[in-house]
């Protein structure tokens, strides 16, 4: 069965790096209060309990935290990613030596909490929209290093992602559109010069923008910061000849607003830019 | 004159590699949008604007962004490092070729904008505290990989930093004391053991444990979740003996208090881990 | 003038990491006989020379080889990534110390040979099909390290850029279909979870799988190893409502047959994978 | 029994590395197709079937490819590096996670192909030449950052390697003789400066160049495109006293009238820089 | 029982990049002895034999050696880190492949005889000052790429570590005094800007620095190059009120002079930079 | 002019790349007191001073430490490598930012005193065999990591370099033969599979097993731990049919005697495992 058939976890590879570079930072050449205080094959183990409700995401990767300090560590996953988990719940279990429990624990739930808060994050902007057929989507303002971790989160959430990074969609701004004197020249030339295995989207300020999008054939229609009246009419000048995106100060408030415009897809940067970490503490038996 | 003496940036050569990596994972096989639509030789020139008041940090991570992609970049800085600003101030001002400002624009303002964040927010703390001695610092609580830059935004912001990594300095937590058998023996066992560089803080959560520490010959003594009444007598209890930190569940509501029991500094990790963004957008004329 | 928008160069991050790697690969401790035989100050020029007809790409490449030994080299280009040129003609010219030019040589030819010997040969295939509306594009069948670079080469070849890699569109093929249980469940799993960004793309092998591909709405088809007629009746069903791709077998000898039948893109892995190099020298004085 | 003494594979960890940066080259942030369409528990199988007769090299490469991405895939080789396969002939079979098999594939068998085109390319040129004493060896003409394993593939098709690299061995080229002030002064610098542990060879266009390097005590004097008639002169000069190269423009037309000459190595660019990839398919059954 | 509570061994990731460094180093592309001399499957053992009495440091480092060529190597210490040996006794005993025996050899033996000289010469050392206070310690005049390994070594000889690196202590040299306008005031300056979990170390040549570090409220006292009577009057003078550090010229014939002096450290440079190898040979039976 | 052919100095790109390691090793996230007590502006200079006698060697490994921290450096050599230096003389002046000269100091002597140590242990084992047609060369037991810069030091101090590593010579040891079967079998085996640009030594132990070796045409014949008169009686029977070596046990008393014996080279492995640090220090004025 795979009815959530896109993964909810980020690349194993990915994964691997980014940790192995944040254990570095955090331990360098040794965790000298550890070494001093722990005798090296003393036993322990550890329960993640959260401190708060919320909504699971990136335990993977604070496995992948003990794992590479040691192979033998076992960790036993008590939510699946995308679950909710109220305030006292158990996340995971991990056992193995306890030097390596207290060592990896800090770098385990800087990832942890701070992929939860956006897990959590989207997961309330989802649920403000629900009933609406619009999607919510992710932006490239994601914390530098750790965009393929934070996008699995937002997926966790229930939200969709946006284009990757500047490689993979042709998104067309008001910077692009000014070089290139007007919206329908600069789709011309994506057009002309990109793979056809590429869409193109562009941004849009104005009802005369989106009508020269449509006429140069954009595939998405970006409503950059219009106003839902705006917004409405757009989307029905549109009606199903591109898909439309609403982009610009989205909020908790005005999110369900936005949708019953009729857009497809809300970009929001706060899943990524500013979601408060999720409170979790690893306690340990040792 | 060497009066803020400790820089409020971070070292050049970790900004160099986090930035890399940063626009390595934005740009990948390349800005494909900036390539179809934009002229190779085109110039251009842009403001950093701030959307909202905030306290700067990081200018100079944004800089390197540009740099990097092309080192004929001039950037100018019109803020620098600590300073406070307004919402409409111009930061900096940055020009070039037209496809470097486009291609670098959001993974600088993604350092930018959090940084800023962290320092805005640190500023709040140290205010809230403001006429007493007590000094904020800050946690090993920060974003995998990004460690030096949000220490440099907390210096920013007028905190000071608690140790960087499980090597510079020795904190015996709750575990390490369990597993040595008490605070006493665990001070011993890393006094014997450590080299004499190094301070030895341990975490406390009664006033027995206090004066173990103190019996003990700890350097710092971390007063763990302690309320504020418990934390006076904590504070008179050792004087002038230790350094005292107050730690666990500081917010901008109950800083106050706890700077008022006489403790020497006090620990947030909200500095790092929950720090909301501060809005500042590129305009860019090309 | 951006007619040409789309950049005939690759990334010039990525030329820069792959020169240091096969630099490194050439050189390790050091290039023992031009230390030997060479005066550390002794200076040189060199021509590079056309053994043979072709079409340039890769110049850039090879200008980097010298640069990353030396910076001070001068490196004039007489042709441009894209031009044609004839036996006997001087593509670029090189000046600086003696040991650099001859150190970067072998490594500069090796690249500027594979990529001219790419452009060349997409450039026939381009020729071969003058007239016709299809576009001659590339596959993932690259030398493993040099996508950016072949990719590039094909660019000046005149052919286009099928997707880059796994990550930048979805290609569902026959294993995926299979496992999918058929053509149009794949395709609804992947309009369900995929980002709205990107196309989808299917492999088909006879008409009914089109018409599925069809029905549940690919953005392309692709016809896999079909006989020109049932090309024909493909485009034929298919209309304006998807792209479609020809693929498999494609050879001088039969890609303008299979251009005529209509397709929009005809993907050739041969431009790649089996590409004879262009003979070319550098022509020293020391 | 080592009568094959030379391992007919590269060292694995270059191995490792070169399949490391090839994969993360083509998987990026993921394989979304895969993602979207096959389970994560899937099984599947596959097996390598040429699709044209060839010498086989590079398996391990390819198996590298797949356990990179799980350890717990089961690869089963048929054929041995160095035997000669027909068309239809299975060359291994591999069976894991249908996602590992199916994100893996391109990459292995971009690796597969070519260096299967060399070996068999090579194993064409010492056939032209059987009966005659002389060895058919390599270049440096070689894919940036692949050289290690298309050296092995040279010797799987039965040739030998020519020098590594810059490093392991002194080739005086004409450049060197020029700068040097003619064949024997060169040979002189070399001789003085140089470690007793590396051969000195140099290149001659011309017997008087071949009488000077023979007096100077050149290890190995290379012939370069010099006619067969003049090689034999040369051949017969040099005697036992030096070992002899043939080198520049040899073609599996004329290879077997050099051989005729007497020379003791012929080296050949084209194997490297010009094999046509071997047609190879990974038949998948998930 | 922790009662050597200080691991006696570097960290094992460190140990793990700088093993992976020198085998790169010494393997290259590969042992080409081996490979053409020793049958792929041909299994051998030995024994690591000390050819001169000494003191054990950087087995693990051999180990790993081995493990990484691979990993069904089987590795046998005979001998702990910090355990004395005479001329013959076996320290280890390996079994694996010939091969991969005959290839990690000299590299192996590369780290264990400079790290068991660096241990034996501690030793010396230590044994020197038997019965004072004093502890001897490293500095960071160390092997470029080696410190934690060395640092480790000095360890097992019963020595203590100094600061590790630039960035764990605070260490006001000579210079830093000058430009900060003497010892009161660059004690000032750290003691404002500096992290209040770090250590101020101070470096003073007369008895009138000593005063002012000692009123300045420095934490470790560094006498740089007096001579023992002025050291005795300084240690005098500091008293319990600050860490004292001897420094400069210690040697073997001195040091116990020093020690009488009653200071808490002496550090001694030439542990790291001047200790000569311990003879050590691998009797490999294949 | 060129008689100095061979370079002095060890690659410009590894020299870069070690260095980088070792700036990271001793830096970290920051030199903490320069940062505390220098102003960031504030101009320094100083001067390299020998403290006692020796032969330069690594004075651009130096300048590189500097360089990597501040392309604003200004280094200016007073000495040449393989130049002599009498206590008290000036090898260089640097001048720059006072921070970038504290911070790189150290790093930079490290490597300059350890090479120094070696080009002066180098010359004098140089000098002892004075008069003799023997070359002393180096071995590889070298400091892992640093083997290209400590061979460009033995260079510097009159020696000769010895294989570089496992992939540019062969050298037949005796668990070779033994595994081989003998002498005459294992150089065959070394002949049958090698590239004809690879010189073949072997070690022998036994007047018998020289004889073997010289009929079975090995290029290089090493005298293994042999008393001088049998070295004589060795000598005498290769004759010029093979370079002749001596190795084990060299030390300051025997090398003559060695030397006298008539062999061609003399291999001493404490050259670089055992040379002590020559003393210079970085004499700053800021």
């Amino acid at each position: 069965m795979i009815s959530h058939a896109r993964h909810l976890q980020a690349d194993p590879c990915i994964i691997r790096e980014v940790v192995a570079t944040a254990l570095a930072e955090d331990i360098g050449p040794g965790d000298i209060t550890s070494e001093l205080c722990v005798p090296p094959d003393r036993k322990g183990q550890g329960q993640f309990v959260a401190k708060e409700a919320g909504v699971l995401a990136g335990l993977e990767v604070a496995e992948e935290c003990f794992r590479q300090l040691s192979p033998a560590v076992t960790f036993q996953a008590r939510k699946q990613a995308g679950q909710s988990f109220e305030s006292g719940e158990v996340l995971a279990e991990v056992a193995g030596l306890a030097r390596t429990l207290l060592t990896a624990e800090r770098t385990a739930l800087n990832f942890l909490q701070r992929l939860c808060g956006i897990a959590t994050l989207t997961r309330q902007f989802v649920g403000a929209i629900e009933g609406s057929e619009a999607v919510i989507v992710d932006t490239r303002k994601t914390t530098p290093g750790l965009r393929a971790l934070e996008k699995a989160a937002v997926r966790a959430g229930g939200g969709q992602n946006h284009r990757f990074a500047l490689y993979d969609a042709i998104l067309i701004k008001d910077n692009h559109i000014c070089i290139a004197g007007g919206v329908g020249s600069a789709i011309q030339r994506a057009r002309h010069g990109a793979s056809a295995h590429l869409k193109i989207e562009v941004e849009t300020t104005s009802l005369q923008q989106v009508q020269e999008a449509l006429e140069a054939g954009a595939d998405i229609i970006m409503l950059d910061n219009m106003d839902p009246q705006m917004m409405g009419q757009a989307v029905e000048i549109i009606g199903d000849q591109a898909i439309v995106e609403a982009s610009g100060g989205v909020t908790l408030d005005n999110v369900a607003q936005i949708a019953a415009t009729g857009v497809d897809l809300i970009s929001v940067g706060r899943l990524t830019h500013s979601a408060p970490a999720i409170d979790i503490s690893l306690e340990l038996r040792a």
